[in-house]
């Protein structure tokens, strides 16, 4: 048997498994529309909206939305086979069940890189809601965020409270911190510092390893990376490495206009949480370098609704709910479960 | 009586008080020679030290040291009459007062931006002793180290036990810590990515901007700066005109490959405490995000002289030794009192 065969049967093996599993994903449809949106710093611009339905919509409707990286392919499924980005709670038999719960997520209004303009996390809110009615899906039975998207979901329950009926709001709260503000700020001027080369790819590579530093801990790099070395009289550092190929990687896939825009949208983000009736679970991580632990426990006590508040220690910082599957899962099936008068 | 006469005599009236108040500086002189060191990781070289010496060398000798961006001028003398980086702690009637102390100090070898190469934290602590050398200073009442300052000064008791009688270690520890390390790195990169344009200036204005992130904290800023605004279609963030300004002004006076070979040195950090016997006075900042605290548990831990550890909670984070005048000042009072067996 020579080798190209042994190859090929090894691949129609693979195809055959593959294909087994397949018909186990829940079945889903993608799709796409124009909405016309009244942006608040932008004035009126018609987006397309593109969306993934998982599972049947006479189920229960859970919105899942993540950071402003996440796109609309949450878990693997009939549509797309792929690895979704939050596979670990979403799927058969994890704590988003598409044979009892119907998913339903999109692409961030400006991901796709067309939309060149201010964005309120507020606009996410109307684009949500724009896709509800596309989607004839009159009310939500929870919309589940984090980071970003927990600054969305907060916006959605403030602005269109009849439309979700419980809100999962991970990582994320209702402001951005000043602090924070600022490294982002930073970011966006290593991407204009990268332009005036005329290359964005350079300053979008450096403005993701620094974002990739404010997601992450002290604590994990310890673990992960040693110390420095002499190389070619240069200091070389063990963790660029790692933040070489994150960046190239994300860079790769990314529109730098999409960067910038939904970095600023977090800074823009500003809701009064008096005006939350919804009932709401927080989580917040304690080593989150992002959303300080203090903005949580203020957003809990204004919150109008009932409000649960879940402090989590992760080593991965604001990145818990990408990492911490079990400690987030258990979260996910008390909240999701929970019955609230309608 | 016209407008220019007015401001004439204004400032005829200004230069007489600052006459007087010159006269009342403490004297000073300053100097430099070139000396030959063997550097750890490029070999032997020649380098010019620049030194400042305030007070009288027959008092007892205390060695002032700060960050990466701190010279020989520590206070107003009569050499320099214009304010130095640590006017707060150095001065008549301050924690280290040249009419009972003599103070020495030094720019850092690499910061002339002439040695651009690795330079280990060892290699300052060579160089410090040249400079004692040179000035016939036996051994040194006191280090008192800050940040960089305190990194070398571990070094220097390590290295040279001989020289030191009491090391003051103020927001630095025996090593980098991988995450700042990775930090750094990125500020690195910040740099090359300017220097593709062919103007270092913007790269080491972002670098700057990124560091002084690291050494601040999220309750400064939250102090300091509001929420972000649409301005002309971006989204402003107010700390970057703060940001803007310190980044200018740091670019504006510090050469690109110092600032480079000076960053690289704080990674290169690395000294076996259990090599110390010198007594030392550790202090760390709680809000630090730079050195972690359990760095300093750590070293205070593993230290084999006389070890007192004191912990601060500032605000200013890893810069509370620029900014928590009164606690350090008490500190450096107690700690430059201490009678240690010699």
């Amino acid at each position: 048997m020579s080798l190209v065969s042994a190859l090929s049967t090894a691949d129609a093996a693979f195809v055959a498994v593959e294909s087994e599993a397949e018909s186990l994903l829940p079945a889903a449809r993608r799709g796409e529309f124009d909405a016309a949106l009244a942006l608040r710093h932008a004035g009126p611009r018609r987006v397309k909206l593109r969306y993934e339905v998982v599972g049947d919509l006479s189920q229960p409707v859970v919105f899942v939305a993540g950071g402003i990286s996440a796109r609309r392919h949450v878990t693997a499924n009939s549509a797309d086979p792929s690895r979704g980005w939050w596979d670990t709670q979403v799927g058969t038999d994890r704590a988003i069940d598409p044979t009892a719960r119907c998913i339903v997520s999109f692409d961030w209004i400006g991901a796709d890189g067309a939309l060149d303009a201010p964005i309120d996390p507020a606009d996410q809110a109307d684009a949500i809601v724009a896709l509800l009615d596309h989607l004839r899906i009159r009310r939500l039975h929870a919309f589940v965020g984090s980071s970003y998207g927990a600054m969305v979901g907060l916006q959605l329950a403030a602005k269109h409270p009849s439309r979700v009926q419980r809100l999962v709001a991970i990582s994320g709260v209702h402001r951005a911190h000043p602090y924070s503000s600022a490294w982002r700020a930073l970011q966006r001027r290593a991407v204009q510092l990268g332009a005036l080369q005329c290359d964005g790819v350079d300053g979008l590579v450096l403005a993701r390893q620094l974002a990739l530093l404010s997601y992450r801990t002290p604590e994990e790099f310890e673990e992960r990376f040693g110390a420095a070395q002499v190389v070619d009289g240069r200091v070389h550092v063990p963790a660029e490495d790692y933040l070489d190929h994150a960046g190239q990687s994300y860079a790769a896939r990314t529109p730098v206009s999409a960067f910038l825009r939904l970095s600023e949208s977090i800074d823009l983000q500003d809701v009064a949480p008096e005006t939350i009736v919804t009932p709401v679970t927080l989580v917040a991580i304690e080593q989150d370098r992002l959303v300080p632990l203090a903005d949580a426990y203020a957003l809990a006590q204004r919150l109008r609704g009932e409000t649960r508040l879940r402090v989590l220690r992760s080593r991965y910082g604001h990145d818990a709910f990408l990492k911490e599957h079990e400690a987030i899962a258990a979260i996910l099936d008390e909240a999701l479960a929970t019955e609230v008068a309608a």
